[in-house]
């Protein structure tokens, strides 16, 4: 199989509206929404370092798509389609059938399709550009935090990271328990609705990739303010729930992977229902850092940081 | 250093008109001119297979967008921003600043801003995603050439093979004649402003970046047509020249790395003058496939194909 019977066999796909050229020349045509502004972010995966070799093909595709998406959900913007470009080690139809068809599936639900990209040899990375789109001044942004916002959290922390020791054999869990947390992991749901309806709303946004306590931080970097988190508000599962209270910070505060969204809103702003809990986890303040609390309000001391490719 | 420090140090530029949101949030945000489309392209450039380790890091980054701005130029694209996805064995400062001179010394040349990223530790791999804009209908598409159209290519073809052909040690030149060919390979010209101007007068067009003939051969599928192109009108540089006439036509026909616009036009059509060369090389034809034939209208049997990443 060639590259271009690799291409076409995997990847390529019907137009769509707003494409007026998808896959197969130089570049990709698109339409923009009249006035609208236009979103781009870009990730890339390696294997080894964001995600094992031995993941399920299909979980990948999700993933590589997922991570990508929840850039968008964190701006607020509208999907409106990606470029995939990919190197790997060798052409493996089961891999590649596999890989597509999560990727595709995740594409197919968010409206946003595949429109180009490359495909070489080389060791195993997945580079994903996504394109979306937002009114003027609307796409929710790290440095609109005030003093007095609250501080909010999608869904549930720490279960990734949860899995990640497992897979390191640090922590044990029965199987059930495994499951739900490896799917954290290897299948996260970018809060794409979320991101939308947030727009108007959200003073300031960040999707947590790295972990909570290092994502906040950009809010609080850009925003120019401090913060105080509960430590033990933070959501998590009955998985994590069952673990002890060290490794259950651990995994909450400083896990990453988990492709939530932070964000802050005015005290008693109406937040949105699109189906995903939300949790107050603390409060903007003036002073600056970052403050971790316990229940009773008493600094929780922790050497915890986020997750730096490059550091020593 | 870390990642966030390494991206400030290197990556992080000044604001630009049209750019609301540079690197530094979960998206970039950009201003689209109303009513003009989108155009996105892809590539990814992997160590030991688009370039050799050894390789200049400036020159380095300045092929890694150029190859990219060669595929906006084959679309007539106006550029408007790029984003860079970058893994790094290991942060080597020295590689970094020569890599991000390289690299944004020619962004600036296009007028065409680093907008985002990321970064990650693995083994080299450099990803970008560049984005244009050109008016409504006006984007140049492999699929619009017709029977007696002539084909024409702009600078010279064949340079950057006969360089590779040195490294990998089945040719030797001397000193001056190494050099002109090596910055043809390391340090290619994206012909940027030649496709602006092609829109409206080219029926096609496409970069020729895996050799001609099968970049060629992309043009005739997409626009079901076939073609005759002539050997030894093939634009070639002074060192090619000298070289035994098999080489000669090997290097033209299948080099690959060209990074020149092969494009077609109507017989007669009066051509742009932006400073760069442009040859005819050959017609298009109503007869499917590529017709080689030498200055006395011969066919010349050739077994040479284009490069393919996946090829057995």
């Amino acid at each position: 199989m060639g590259e271009f019977d690799l291409i076409r066999r995997y990847f390529q796909r019907p137009a769509v509206a707003g494409v007026e050229v998808g896959v197969g020349d130089d570049c990709a045509v698109l339409v923009p929404t009249p006035g609208a502004r236009w979103l781009v972010s870009s990730d890339m995966l390696v294997e080894g370092r964001h995600f094992l070799s031995t993941v399920d093909a299909a979980r990948l595709g999700h993933k590589a798509l997922a991570v990508n998406l929840s850039d968008l959900a964190a701006c607020g913007a509208t999907p409106r389609g990606f470029t995939l470009a990919l190197a790997l080690p060798r052409a493996d139809e089961a891999w590649l059938a596999g890989f597509s068809r999560g990727l595709l599936a995740l594409a197919d639900a968010h409206g946003c399709p595949l429109i180009g990209g490359d495909t070489t040899q080389g060791p195993l990375n997945i580079c994903i550009t996504v394109f979306g789109e937002a009114p003027p001044g609307q796409a929710l942004l790290r440095s609109g935090a005030r003093v007095g916002d609250e501080i909010w959290v999608s869904g549930r922390l720490g279960d990734a990271r949860l899995a990640l020791e497992v897979f390191r054999g640090t922590v044990a869990l029965a199987g059930d328990g495994f499951e739900v947390v490896r799917a954290a992991m290897e299948c996260p749901t970018p809060r794409v609705a979320l991101g939308q309806a947030l727009r108007g709303i959200a003073t300031a946004a960040v999707d947590v990739s790295d972990g909570l306590l290092g994502d906040l931080g950009h809010i609080l970097s850009a925003s120019g303010v401090g913060a105080r988190v509960e430590v033990d508000a933070l959501p998590r599962s009955a998985v994590l729930a069952a673990q002890p209270q060290a490794l259950q910070r651990e995994c909450g505060l400083a896990g990453g992977d988990d492709y939530e969204l932070v964000f802050t809103a005015p005290r008693g702003a109406a937040l949105p229902d699109v189906g995903v809990a939300l949790t107050r986890i603390g409060v903007i303040e003036a002073d600056p850092g970052l403050r971790v609390v316990d229940a009773r309000g008493t600094a929780v001391a922790h050497g915890l940081r986020s997750f730096d490719h490059f550091a020593a």
